[in-house]
């Protein structure tokens, strides 16, 4: 009889921690991605405002999992489980079958229900998203530096720079970009002044930070105004169009529009032919499997799963490495005929969002930090939870220059071919 | 009256050096370039083969420029010049005057003819061209990692390589494929051995490295062929399609093809109605200038000017950064209304081309190296030249580690929307 055969849907912190807990244990395991590399998602804002580029937070998943014997990778996209006979489908017309099936395939943006609104604020959740969102604010920058005062209106859009979602995301990339484009203003532009400069940050709750203690939703308010970043709360948006956003009943005018407002886990609840919850993702058992799919788990941002005092588990990475790890036992003790392990707890390791490039809020419980020393915190808790990353002593050093220097090395446009649609470029009159 | 204004089109070697050159001097100038940054163009082999990141070989134009007082960027695209009232007409729609205008536009790959090759055999002169054939050789090697025995020939297909010509640009990316390929297979592929692995390099001359002494390219071909790469000489190319190139009559199935084999100058002779040389390059009087376009530069891969020896002077970053220079001294020699400077005169500094991670061929005139010797001074010297570059640090230490451990860090696939053509995905059968 052939061996017991892991099929792990997604290479994310959920999918690779399965991977690891696994590697040891008499199965074969075989990992399937759309993707060639692991993304470490949590600094994917830093590519989309030109702090690090792309290989510096990301790693190709066979070199991750070179050294676990049992453990195959393939390069494909998932379109069906056939949970009655235990396959998945492929994209490319392969099946596979599985004994056991990890679904570790994370979230993408949700626009509720307005995917229009997709064209003309892209979300950022993929290294394409980031590049593109990098693009598009390096060129509205561009066609600023060089309108004249005759088309005063036009170069205020390209100035204003709107991050709708004031969750983590949201937060980090309206510092993020206020830092870029002040520095760039004062840098490498001869006739864009920082005072010229508008972000605004939109949130629809009475808040910042809402999963975060209120006091530190606060402290990040004031850290972005300080930024010089526009905060407006309680401010629903209702219609996004090319180069404009209304809130609240007035149109607000610009050429770079953010989307960090909502997420939706991936279709693995389709594919299985459950129901999932608001946000798409999948009800679990307490020990992560999806009842009614046979050997079949979730977990990440794929799973609906609550914690002992009934607060969901929240969608961040440590969460979804510890479900990973957590299923991978489940599996060895079933293949094994061992107790199976107690139900899943979440074990709260505390929560940090970053706020420009010196300063963070940080939330442990009993200890709230803010300010220098929580970005101070954030930076080296990053630097070494890139675990596996050849790239921690670049990004360590990368980080530290930048520091110096404030200078940003990524400060590239790349493939100008497809320009973002929410760019539209003016006709220039120059001298 | 206003200042005497410069306009350069281009950021590359010979654009920059000329306004470095100008920096000083009591002008206007302006820099037109259709990319955002500077290219370090003699390692992009290294992109395309994930040895290096985009943002570790370029940097933003107006970082590079920020301390000259004098100059602006202008990010558009140049489509025209009005030779007689002095004007550069611009993809934007706007037109720039000048009273002196660099044309430093470098050069794009040329199919001699057949552009149709081009989109199953892409060249590398741009960011976008090096990520595309990264993409194309990462796909191909994720390919035939799931294809089974029945499928051997299509198999094989995705691990043969095929680079065409056999210049520097041809030897470096025959060589850095070899590595790159073998590497992986040895280290990250369950089902590839670098026996699978067939790379070949066709070069239509009697040998390698044309323009360096018959010795070095001899050494060049040994240290190829060390490296499992088949040369073959005096091998013409008569059709190229998706998938397959024509060599001397016989067919040659291969997913990816590098093309490596010929330039062609920018469209600068047409704006200026000039008829240019084969390679479409201006021939320049012995100042640079354009015969019959007053205050009209050629420098570069744009320009066609022979030696003392008649000779022509190389399209090497150096030739360019040399005339880039001569050029701006022109200028400031024309306005102060002093003598004009000795023509032009081509300082040979030597030729290198690298070969793999420890060989290379170099020849200094009486000074000819090959092998490890003549990697390290590559090595140091690229380092070295890499400057205005932040990344300086970053891409010496990044060889270094990539040198003691072999590990490459750039081995992302992104963009896998818009997969090059010459990648036909195939059916596959899994378990």
């Amino acid at each position: 009889m052939s061996k017991h055969h892991v099929v792990i849907v997604g290479a994310g912190f959920g999918g690779l921690a399965a991977a690891r807990g696994l590697r040891r244990d008499d199965v074969r395991v075989t990992i399937i991605d759309k993707q060639n590399h692991h993304l470490f998602q949590p600094l994917l804002y830093q590519v989309a405002t030109a702090g690090l580029s792309p290989a510096e937070i990301a790693a190709p998943i066979r070199t991750i999992v070179k050294d676990h014997g049992n453990t195959s990778v393939l390069l494909d996209e998932v379109c069906g489980v056939d949970v009655a006979t235990r396959r998945v489908r492929l994209a490319s017309g392969a099946t596979v079958e599985y004994d056991s099936l990890i679904l570790a395939t994370g979230a993408r943006h949700s626009y509720f229900g307005n995917d229009a609104w997709e064209a003309h604020a892209p979300g950022i959740k993929t290294l394409d998203d980031a590049v593109r969102v990098r693009r598009s604010i390096l060129i509205a920058m561009e066609r600023a530096e060089t309108l004249r005062q005759e088309n005063i209106g036009e170069r205020m859009d390209f100035l204003t720079f709107v991050v709708i979602g004031g969750g983590p995301t949201g937060v980090e990339m309206a510092g993020a970009i206020s830092e870029l484009t002040r520095h760039a203003a004062e840098m490498d532009f001869r006739h864009i002044t920082p005072k010229c400069l508008r972000i605004v940050l939109i949130e629809a709750g009475p808040r910042l930070l809402a999963t975060f203690p209120e006091a530190l939703g606060e402290a990040a308010q004031q850290s972005l105004e300080q930024l010089g970043v526009e905060v407006r709360l309680n401010s629903r948006v209702e219609q996004i169009s090319a180069g404009s956003v209304t809130v609240s009943g007035n149109m607000l005018r610009a050429a770079t529009i953010v989307w960090a407002a909502g997420v939706q886990a991936s279709r693995a609840a389709a594919w299985l032919g459950v129901t999932g919850d608001r946000a798409g993702r999948v009800a679990v058992d307490p020990d992560m499997s999806v009842p009614g799919c046979p050997g079949v788990y979730a977990v990440g941002d794929t799973a609906s799963i609550a914690r002992a005092d009934g607060r969901p588990v929240p969608g961040i990475a440590p969460a979804a490495k510890q479900q990973g790890g957590y299923v991978a036992s489940v599996v060895a003790a079933r293949i094994a005929g061992a107790a199976p392990p107690p139900p899943f707890r979440y074990r709260d390791h505390g929560n940090l969002a970053t706020i420009g490039r010196k300063r963070a809020v940080a939330d442990f419980g009993r200890v709230r930090l803010s300010g220098f020393p929580a970005w101070l915190l954030w930076s080296t808790s990053h630097i070494y939870f890139l675990v596996g990353f050849r790239s921690r002593v670049t990004v360590g050093l990368h980080w530290l220059w930048s520091y110096l220097t404030f200078e940003r090395g990524a400060r590239l446009i790349t493939g100008l071919a497809d320009m973002p649609d929410s760019i539209a470029v003016p006709q220039q009159r120059a001298a």
